[in-house]
């Protein structure tokens, strides 16, 4: 078995849709994934599973009911289990996203932004 | 509540220790530290969780028993539990890491450059 690194650009050179996660690793039953979001996502929370958001490139907000946090590029954000929030970016923002592996993006809010939770690259 | 970003760089800039993970986050279980790292490590494994490397500033090499993992700036890296690692830098190397709570940096290995476990910044 040979191991690879795996480089974080190589990786978002490989896609271009939005909204859409793509699972780069995982670890204890986690998911390390990349994102390319641009816009307003849907407010949503996940019950089972914090959210850790890191910012590779570009700006981006973590919403919260009562908040609202700023993110650039190498910021990191835990939203905990339960709590509602929402992405949202001015322009293009590329994000790493960990969660707990079968965490949908969507929660339970589902919609047309919910997005294939198995979809490797 | 007040919530805030957690910013790796100002966060890289409160200690210079090398070899001293500190924690900035916690997530399922899971500490997400900074370390600063120079020299070469001792070889460990952790019985009970993968670890992930993410280099945040340098370069560091994962070495295994059978290959060297090269890793710059934006590369990422897990070691699968169990699997016996050291790593490595020619100059200071800052990454970022992630395994859960309560796993000891030098696994059973001990030394001197075993770690305060718990040791938040």
């Amino acid at each position: 078995l040979k191991r690879e690194p795996i480089r974080l650009r190589d990786k978002l050179a490989l896609f271009s849709e939005q909204w859409s996660p793509k699972i780069v690793a995982e670890a204890n039953g986690h998911h390390i994934k990349l994102a390319k979001i641009e816009g307003e996502f849907v407010w949503h929370s996940h019950e089972d599973s914090d959210e850790v958001f890191l910012v590779v490139h570009g700006e981006m907000i973590v919403e919260l009911r009562d908040q609202a946090i700023p993110l650039g590029e190498g910021d990191l954000f835990v939203v905990p289990k339960g709590v509602e929030h929402r992405t949202v970016a001015a322009r293009e923002c590329h994000v790493m996203v960990l969660n707990q592996a079968g965490t949908v993006n969507t929660g339970k809010a589902g919609g047309p932004l919910t997005a294939d939770g198995d979809d490797w690259i």
